[in-house]
């Protein structure tokens, strides 16, 4: 009994430890995380992260940052890309370093300056356009100011006849050579800035046979209504003129290097093989200038509605012009072209899961002078944005793939060194970027958010906008997106606007030429009231500080704001499991751009039946793109994110969904736009354009040399596109079997 | 005490239970796989796949599709696409599918044959060439056997003096010009089949000014010594001729859709903008027609090391000629280019763990006439290679990584279906192809194995043969490796001889256009003793089956071993849980071509210095890639490889490594070509040339009409050479923080 009960006792025994080692093994089964865990929680630390950015650390980023000029291939600006590489260090990036390319910049001569005169009949210059701008108060000591100019323009003084030619579009010159009879052969001429890059307008006049282009700013695109000048408001002031580049690059980056980036043992083509130089003189002036040099001249009486606000002043009727007519324009340019190193600031963190997965927030950090908005609002907030990550990570976080935040150069000069460092990196961040958000300056107005950003970003940008506070006064406690909705509504549904990406900034290699998700988003004007182009002080002296501080952007809650909606981007798109892009907002961009390109060759019917024009293989295309992303997002939502490896392949489809867009051949004569969804418009750079290869196919068809010719163009173009489309669906559709026959 | 004893006994039992809870916490944590396990041991699985290829099967399928010519675009080629993917269902392949492109394919006019005639003073027709190739016994009844012709020829009956241009290579025609001094410029010209692609001869005859070209086989470069014509033994006979397309299309695929896949919606260019299509009449015959033809002419006489074979019938001195001086040659091709549909079989076998990685075997299925070499003798090892696949799956094999079968169409028309397809999933290829295994002709001697491919699976190719057994008699027992190794040693180490992959084969998109890692293994003859082009009956009515079952292969044995090397290649791509992929083979392939293009370069010293010509940022690339390589496989070694993502991160590094020597530009005049390290040469398209952009622009640079231009443009191609090396150095290294300034 007794050996019995020691059995039973024993039996219990083992039972019991039998079963507390099967429930300790249970439990320690299912404990360990099968995938390697995040260690944090995401969401909770993006809170963190949008709260830890703070209007008073802008405005002393800001502040600290526009006290001396910083142009690009200078000593300060080398100074500058230092300073914040060390304090990007500082904040708790795990790396930094400065990254050097030799590019082709251009500078005034020092000792020979550019001017514009006014010649008589003697050949005496009795008017001559001012060399400098007046300099704004405080900052009377500082030198190494560059005068205004246009970078690139060709050497010369040519003299001629001036004519006025608008804005100098594609459309205006068409109206000048076809309605008006006008030839601008030989001549020079002057356009008005605005509306469209001023490259575009260089261009145009080289095209039109002029031999040197001057351009002005008239107030009536560079004053606000009711606003002082500088510095009693935000207008630009008589004195004050537009600096800025005057290259037709189509994305080449350094002129001498297309394609390759500029190292020290680049091979370099010659002046004459440089892409993109014009080939004429070009100068910029003010409208205190363009007012007596135009008082001054002869020429032809510009049509009624070309007059801008100087028309009173400058076009007193024929009669009083004859006094002029022997009058001539000299333009005195000495500008020099020259390769120089510049630096890009390029600061990393390691993602704790996926490493090779890149997020890119960069924007540039050269100025024409002080660059108080252009960039300096947007560098300042891109030093909050790394601030606040690397206070983030020392609280533990650490993203879950990797961040790369860039302060380029030489932007003004061309996007030279974004361009650059993307060529260097090309291979890398084909294959491994996920989204590049850009940058530059992060207020313009005083309006409303405005965000330009590739569709599969739309979802993410609403979501962002609604986690962060309107900075508005009269709206506490409401979110960015209530208050930018109500401000700004799309015209095709009820969400806030949301456009595409032109170019003009940065972002153009990275998502024209290497096809990487992106956007960029910032403070901006009411674009339906305020019709004056861009901001009026824009690339003159008087973008200081004070111009932020005083006017813009006083309690600096603008760029807080601004600063949320990039640091919230680049957070989730660095730390969501399942990468935040939407595919289904793609398939409805692309229906919505296939109708619109559809419905301006309907303007042609004769044309469109006879040469049998269909947009049906267009259409279908996006149809199956709009399936595919449909699946893939119902796929999508049953998937088990416990398996690192199916997170990964249906993220990789999502970060090549862009990629699929790039056509390696390129657009018509454009090689490095080769995005077949989006380029710059070949009619004004800073404009984005939808399937630009079918519209500039169709441009100007009606007046085609050779209409079969023309219209077969037309029709390569919708394969291409269609083709394009199909490709893009087919990367969504399961990894395996999709040989199907679209 | 009782109560003290049991608490004891208390403390005792909850400690023991405690003990084995932890136990069994602690077995349970770690007993639960972390990464999703691939579920079979893979070696030996490679063994049974190895094993499971057998030479009685691919007798089986040689035989049975090598009953009835399948013609690219015919009826019979379709149903042996069905067929084959029938079989591929039936052998276990997850889903089989036939993907159709319509492409330009050429044809000879039922009603009109072409043949060439020889014409005297009077306009007679005294000689013409044969219409057709003797029939072989047993195919008699056969129809449908297209006729020897020159696909793509323009039609035409030119009619003039004959001149003999050896092999119409490059150095053929300089000699003929610079030498000779013999203008070729509106004469017929013949030259011998050999040594180049045909389609760089009809090239260099249009570039000469020909206005056709006649093409024989001299027996000097068809016949092997001591062997009979077909069928007493495997050389060539009288009246076999050599059919092949004459495109030059520089890896562009169908003519008329450049660029983009062949669908229904595609735009087709016109004729006048096709890509690659000779200007000129061309024309193929055998050399009982070149003796006849060859006699009845004029025309100067050859240089001696030129006559090849034939010099004794058709050059009896300059006497002899003179009764022949006012024959003319007429060539009459009435060949019609059409688009037709051709249809690839593309298999699938969905990898279990990494589904979007792809391993392709491809190989094509069209054949000239019966094909019993070219391709069937690979299509059968395909074959083979899909049923021993399909039998694994069926004992719960399932490879980590998706396995796609191809059988091509039309490659005999310029690589056309495999192009289409590589232009059609141009963009999940770039993202998920791991490698490209072609399997074209799997024996073309009967010596030893032949293998070209990228460097990087020089180490896997050699691993693989070990595991294979010889199959030449008397060598039982031995590897393959051992029996390759000791017939045919590399130049420069101790192993067996592995060459550059050039063109002529499927493998081209993928590889020189694409970057996917690539590689072919046949069996072939010995290179140094037989000195005949190809093998004798390539392309014509007597490849048949009887020539391998009864000459190449009796026992089947060599086809095996083809089919086990191909095999292993594909299983270990596919299977391996890293790539078996050797960048440190990569670096010293890069430092051996390097030294090359240097050494050719030094063949111009006093240019050299003029020009200032330096390698030196070649050599230092190269230097970075091998440091870069060696640490890569460093860290390899160290990597744990239970993290999913950590192998994912280092497999996606070797995957894109071929990529990343893809130059988006292309080489210069060839957009399709943009392998930096690897083209086919510019003279003869079947043959490899390392580092093609130097070298081009190297080539005859001492005649250059610009000396200055000609250098400009060697340092050019270096400095895109050098960066493209660096670039590819930054794939391998950390994928964090790599920004170093090279």
């Amino acid at each position: 009994m007794a050996s019995e009960d020691k059995i039973i006792s024993w039996i219990c025994r083992v039972t019991v430890i039998t079963a507390f080692f099967l429930i300790g093994f249970i439990i320690g089964w299912f404990a360990r995380p099968t995938t390697v865990n995040h260690g944090h929680a995401s969401k909770s630390f993006l809170r963190d992260f949008l709260d830890e950015m703070q209007a008073e650390n802008i405005k002393h980023h800001l502040r600290k940052f526009t006290r001396l000029p910083h142009l690009a291939g200078t000593q300060q600006n080398l100074d500058l890309a230092e300073q914040i590489g060390a304090e990007w260090m500082e904040f708790g990036l795990d790396s930094v370093e400065l990254v050097p390319y030799d590019v082709l910049l251009s500078y005034p001569n020092k000792t020979r300056p550019n001017y514009i005169s006014v010649v008589d009949n003697l050949g005496n210059e009795i008017f001559n356009t001012s060399l400098a701008e007046p300099i704004p108060e405080g900052y009377e000591d500082v030198t190494d100011i560059v005068p205004p100019y246009s970078a690139f323009s060709a050497k010369g003084q040519p003299e001629d006849e001036l004519v006025y030619v608008n804005y100098g579009r594609t459309e205006d010159f068409f109206k000048l050579e076809r309605e008006l009879g006008i030839n601008c052969t030989g001549k020079i001429v002057i356009a008005r800035y605005g509306k469209i890059f001023r490259g575009n307008k260089v261009k145009n006049a080289m095209l039109a046979g002029a031999k040197g282009i001057v351009l002005f700013s008239d107030p009536a695109d560079y004053c606000a209504e009711g606003v002082e000048p500088y510095p009693k408001g935000w207008n630009l002031p008589g004195g004050g003129a537009q600096r800025g580049n005057v290259l037709n690059l189509n994305g080449a980056g350094d002129p001498l290097t297309p394609g390759y980036p500029a190292k020290e043992y680049t091979y370099r083509s010659s002046m004459e093989d440089a892409v993109g130089l014009p080939g004429i003189p070009v100068h910029p002036i003010g409208y205190d200038d363009a007012v007596l040099l135009l008082q001054h001249m002869g020429g032809p009486l510009p049509p009624d509605n070309w007059k801008g606000s100087l028309n009173i002043s400058y076009r007193l009727g024929p009669g009083f012009m004859d006094r002029f007519k022997q009058n001539k324009v000299r333009m005195n340019i000495h500008t020099n072209n020259q390769v120089t190193r510049i630096y890009n600031v390029i600061g990393w963190i390691r993602g704790a899961v996926e490493p090779d997965r890149y997020v890119i927030l960069g924007g540039h950090r050269d100025a024409w002078v002080f660059g108080g908005i252009d960039p300096v609002s947007g560098a300042a907030v891109v030093h909050e944005n790394v601030r606040a990550a690397g206070k983030l990570m020392k609280r533990g976080w650490r993203p879950r793939r990797t961040l790369i935040f860039a302060s380029w150069d030489a932007e003004e000069f061309g996007l030279l060194g974004s361009t650059e460092w993307a060529e260097d990196k090309a291979r890398v961040l084909q294959e491994r970027a996920v989204a590049y958000i850009n940058a530059d300056s992060a207020i313009e107005g005083m309006y409303t958010l405005r965000v330009d950003c590739t569709p599969s970003l739309h979802t993410l940008v609403y979501d962002i906008t609604k986690k962060v506070l309107s900075p508005e006064e009269g709206e506490e406690g409401m979110s960015l997106y209530e208050s930018w909705h109500k401000r700004d509504n799309s015209t095709d549904r009820d969400a806030p606007w949301i456009s595409k990406l032109g170019s003009g900034s940065d972002f153009e290699a990275y998502f024209i030429r290497l096809g990487i998700a992106s956007g960029r988003a910032r403070y901006t004007k009411n674009r339906k009231t305020e019709r004056y182009s861009s901001y009026p002080v824009y690339h003159s002296v008087y973008e200081t500080y004070e111009i932020v501080e005083r006017f813009y952007d006083p309690s600096f809650r603008r760029l807080e704001a601004v600063a949320r909606v990039r640091g919230g981007l680049i957070f989730s798109l660095a730390d969501s499991l399942i990468l935040p892009l939407d595919c289904t907002e793609y398939a409805s961009s692309l229906s919505k751009y296939a109708n619109s390109i559809h419905q301006l060759a309907l303007k042609h019917p004769a044309a469109m039946q006879q040469f049998g024009i269909s947009f049906d293989s267009l259409f279908s295309a996006v149809e199956n793109f709009t399936v595919a992303a449909r699946d893939f997002h119902q796929r999508l939502d049953q998937l088990d994110t416990s398996n690192a490896l199916d997170v990964r392949m249906v993220n990789d489809q999502l970060m090549y969904l862009e990629r699929a867009f790039i056509d390696p051949l390129g657009l018509p004569g454009r090689p490095f736009y080769r995005h077949v969804i989006f380029a710059p418009s070949s009619h004004n750079k800073y404009a984005g354009e939808s399937f630009p290869g079918i519209y500039d196919a169709l441009f100007d068809i009606e007046n085609a040399v050779n209409p079969q010719k023309a219209w077969d163009e037309v029709e390569r173009q919708i394969s291409i596109s269609a083709f394009t489309v199909n490709a893009a669906a087919g990367t969504l559709k399961p990894v395996v079997g999709q040989t199907d026959f679209l």
